[in-house]
């Protein structure tokens, strides 16, 4: 069974928080199969983590709240920036990242976004509760940094954050990556590939 | 029918060309819905292409030959470095590459990747008759961009590649991109985002 890291608690968790991460578990593993978003279902979570629907409606109204959830339990958590340095903040938030890659339950993401035409709503509420919130966070180091000089003052936000997450993001999680990639992300992300004179 | 660009051709092309745009169409077609690459056969495409089996058995051994050949067909041609500056031709690979997002079949390309794990030999000719050609390209301008001294002498070519590539191909067809964002991206990537003191 999967541990959220960091989460520090004893062992003898109450039976509802066992069913709950059961229940997400399920969700999950469903999720990564072939048929993605298709293939989950109440009733087939249900079957899984062996638990009653009614166990499961009681917290989740509909399937698309469960997959949701589903997925934000899948991603680590995001370091907080100490807002020290961008550099600092930005290196800690790409290696966390790159540290995501290597999780078991990546494929749910791809299965979600490639399914994001067909489940308009869902894709919605994904990128709303899983994905902007974490892109907020880099959204506000990036604005630190313009504020303290360190970045420079014609920054365009949205355009850095795209170069990071995109960079760190690109490929499916069975391509190797060379050691130090997020390393070298930021620095090139900071420095730029030109040289002064160009 | 999709008329690819620049090709130029006079109307009335002959049967087994016109066959062909059709085979290659409804693979497209088919990998596009939900099912994926497991929607593909060869016998679903020749009842949707409205050819017999045999037409497509005489050009393409088997489905993933068919499937990476599609692929290749509904990617846009790279543009042609010119040479004289890694600047512009960074800057027409990013609009070319920006330009493919709203193309009819960018889904398709999802399915592919999205299905790796469960196709790993299908993912694998992918990426090597239609991903790596194009990213060669652009590895061509950034080592071109090294040797005349307008990009870094310790350019990481990767590194530099997976943030071109990476933040381009990022979002899926139907979000929105700010006018302008290509440029962005390249000037970016050159410049880098920090102060010169940083």
């Amino acid at each position: 069974m999967r541990q959220r890291p960091g989460a520090g608690r004893p062992p003898g968790r109450p039976r509802s928080e066992r069913a709950e991460k059961a229940i997400l578990e399920a969700t999950l593993d469903l999720l990564a199969a072939e048929s993605g978003v298709a293939g989950v279902s109440i009733e087939a979570v249900a079957a899984r983590a062996g638990v009653g629907k009614t166990t499961i409606y009681r917290r989740w109204p509909n399937k698309e709240a469960l997959i949701v959830d589903a997925l934000a339990s899948a991603k680590g958590t995001m370091p907080t920036p100490s807002g020290d340095s961008a550099r600092d903040d930005l290196l800690a938030i790409a290696l966390a990242m790159h540290g995501e890659r290597h999780r078991k339950h990546a494929k749910c993401f791809w299965n979600v976004v490639g399914s994001a035409e067909k489940h308009p709503e869902l894709y919605a509420r994904y990128r709303q509760d899983v994905i902007e919130p974490r892109r907020d966070v880099i959204r506000a180091v990036l604005r630190r940094g313009v504020g303290t000089g360190e970045l420079r003052a014609d920054l365009d936000v949205e355009v850095a954050l795209a170069m990071l997450v995109g960079s760190l993001s690109l490929k499916t999680p069975k391509d190797e990556l060379p050691e130090g990639f997020p390393e070298a992300v930021v620095e090139t992300l900071l420095a730029g590939i030109a040289t002064s004179g160009a």
